[in-house]
């Protein structure tokens, strides 16, 4: 599947914390560059992530925002 | 100001496109690993976003999805 | 390549419009129901779509709000 | 009340799962087309959602991805 | 039509600004309190929105983020 | 760090209810119009939120949607 979302990013994933209906999954994407995602338990049961495993982060282009210092 | 947003990445500006009322923003945020965003034209001009210019791209963890191959 | 994203219905584009950065895609995922999406124009030259093709729109079950009459 | 948000898919409740802060509502929307939404737990209460009733799923389409295989 | 989005604050449209896709629509919800929308130019349309018109912000509470000082 | 979010309501800690994962933060902006908002427990923890406390309600344009009665 190809999906419109333009970030993808290849990681490893570092830690799963799980909670009732979410759960926090920590990759890292590039050495010392790492992206925190909140999905719900069932999908991480469904992908079977577990830490060690390659995994995507994808965020689509409107739910990124800019700063600067 | 300190955000809640979990993913702060440090980059520097690749591309800007400008819109009528939104502009994508090209970030590098490690060799070779890319992040773009979709932001108000206004933003972009009140931040003073440039080609070259150090930025960071912002995303809440909730945003964030976790793919496998 | 298999998402988090809880929400994957398949349809047929209906309508494309395209603006400077972005582009509406209008799907038919039932007879009679469907789901528009805004993504990058981008995106939309990347996948190849236009009408009449096969394709999923995708949500993440975190923007999905309940509404009741 | 009229929103912008540009789809609105009537369906009814299949299951609900209540976290702690969040609650798991599944609707299917056509026969064999389901959404899942994620909202507050507060907000499952408020509108006194319950598996069999009527609702909609309601989703901006900035918040809607496209996929192809 | 009541939705579970928890966030509804009232407010009067101060600007409405045209794309080809999306539009930019300032609120404001108390004096000197200001909310600005980006929602397609369909959806403008359809609720018939105009400068100095009663109007509703509506977030979802998972793309509200917190910051301090 | 100034962000590109458009939306940044400065406000008062009323109340905070902690989930396994998730947090929910309201927030009273003006008189009478309050903010909710769910974040990461651990964006609670790393940012020191307590009742009474002020912070800013943080949202991007992209994710207001319009309303009217």
């Amino acid at each position: 599947m190809k999906i419109s979302a333009r970030n993808t990013l290849k990681g490893t994933i570092k830690a799963i914390e799980v909670g009732a209906v979410n759960t926090e999954v920590v990759l890292e994407v590039a050495p010392g560059v790492e992206i925190t995602a909140v999905i719900t338990k069932a999908s991480t049961e469904r992908l079977g992530l577990s830490v060690g495993k390659e995994a995507y982060a994808v965020v689509k282009a409107s739910d990124v925002m800019v700063a600067i210092e």
